[in-house]
């Protein structure tokens, strides 16, 4: 069962190896938004994204016979990134089932960082069998990307980052938007601010991919009808875990869903006014930080900018969204 | 005269108002460099450069009395900003200089934080000469973008700060490549350096503005044939100034002259490998780092990202850099 001595346990472990990132913050961002906004650049993390945090809690915690026999890991992108590099640390090797739409800079970036990557079909086979069929005789240690109590413990590191670092700048109360696919990052920071009830966490999903935010409401866990199809690559999962879910179900606020265009125009002022990169689906809760105020009760925000591995053409289009 | 102790003062001055900006790395740029590189992203700071640190530095140490009277000073955009933002913390009208040809983000954002701006044209108006009219009994106080020792002072946090982090890091020996105009950064760091000799301080400069490279060769100010015309617009001035230059004179090792296209490419690397935007100017201690290794000795480099304000167009083209 995930809790809070196990984030503060993977806290020990990854501290010296992750980057504690800051909380951003622009006053042009405020006056757009009409309130306070964090942001906590993720994007700024060891690969590009919060998934090193879980990936390095996981592959810390095996033992070294574990280590010998290698990981295996499934993944649309980031986790890939995280678990490749956290590997090659730990002088061990890792098979990585990545879907044949990942972006390419996400796949080439894995297999520099010493990874095998194979490929599968997302709309028409099983992740899961993809992996369990590489790995007959289960050496291999499974590092889920978000079915793994050490990666909730290693993202939820991010929350306890968050309420020192709001406290520091004398914030009580805060939403605190984080973009959500399966759910390991947005369970695990609810989790790490279970003590802190002014520090509100909500999921926030594209249309069309609102899965968590459905299961919130009705209280079991429901299914995306897509897979793949949206600009938000980083956040498709089919339904939150089972081992998230239940976290997510007593700990969260309501989901905010908003459309995936918005997280473009999120990246042009991520570019303009904090000069960092984020990618399509880690601009989401900026963007509905920034574009969808009246979804969002209370005053300040915390928004995670969760990942950005982004390649030039598609920053290239967020970029004229922002001229137009 | 600046000093260390002046740096410490500035350091007390300016914490929790500025951003402690880290040491970013990636192994991507490792292995083009040939070497470690770490990269201190004051794009990070507030108003996207470290100016904010020198213009916080120095309207903080005015008394109420100046800073009811306001503030005036000249500045290619970096400084401008950093000035514009610390004045309306603190409740001082600011007035300010600007080239014509200076970005246009850099001056709508100036006046965006609330300053006024007056502009000169670079190549036939002396911006003192304009800067002085402006102010003819002398109540505003000016604030040099480097002859000023409150500034020298804020900019050479960033030396406390590379002094900590490169220990945290177990960097006993490293270059600090610094993109110099005027030599405020430069020499606030290099005297914040000057008791770790671990860590010797070289100015960089583009091709034809390498004033600073020469002043240090020929032992007095040289002067740049022109004054315009440059991507790096951040660090385009005509000699080192008569503060900067004695403490240049006796810290900095050797001037590393490169390119202005490098810098572009350097742009490019960043977005992917960093996730930060950076300014042409501001990414030329980068570029020395990564394309032209042969001209810096030794084994670890840190360079200083010294600003980010950039517009979308420049930022497109760094990038189609990146694909040709």
């Amino acid at each position: 069962m995930s809790s809070l001595s196990e984030i503060q346990a993977a806290a020990a472990r990854i501290a010296g190896h992750t980057r504690k990132t800051p909380l951003l913050s622009s006053p042009f961002l405020d006056q757009i938004a009409g309130r306070p906004i964090f942001v906590k650049p993720e994007c700024l993390q060891h690969s590009g994204s919060f998934k090193f945090r879980g990936a390095w809690s996981a592959i810390s915690n095996l033992s070294m016979d574990q280590r010998r026999a290698g990981v295996i890991a499934f993944s649309s992108g980031n986790h890939a990134q995280g678990v490749a590099m956290a590997a090659a640390h730990h002088n061990c090797s890792a098979i990585i089932v990545m879907p044949s739409d990942a972006p390419e800079i996400k796949r080439t970036n894995t297999q520099a960082l010493g990874a095998e990557v194979v490929l599968y079909d997302r709309e028409t086979e099983d992740r899961e069998a993809v992996t369990a069929a590489l790995n007959p005789d289960g050496a291999r240690t499974l590092i889920a990307p978000f079915n793994n109590h050490d990666v909730i413990a290693g993202q939820g590191t991010i929350g306890l980052e968050i309420a020192v670092q709001s406290a520091e700048l004398g914030i009580d109360s805060a939403s605190v938007l984080i973009p959500c696919g399966g759910g390991g990052l947005t369970s695990g920071v609810a989790l790490a601010l279970e003590q802190h009830p002014g520090l509100t966490v909500h999921p926030v999903e594209p249309e069309g991919f609102d899965d968590v935010a459905r299961s919130l409401v009705s209280g079991k866990p429901e299914i995306n009808q897509r897979l793949s199809g949206s600009i938000c690559d980083a956040i498709l999962t089919p339904s939150p875990g089972e081992l998230t879910f239940p976290i997510l179900n007593r700990l969260c606020s309501e989901g905010i869903v908003i459309p995936e265009e918005d997280c473009l125009r999120a990246m042009a002022l991520a570019f303009e006014r904090l000069r960092i990169v984020i990618e399509p689906g880690g601009a989401i809760a900026l963007a509905a930080a920034l574009f969808h105020p009246d979804k969002i009760a209370g005053d300040t925000v915390i928004a995670v900018a969760s990942g950005g591995n982004v390649g030039a053409e598609m920053f290239t289009q967020a970029l004229k969204n922002m001229k137009a």
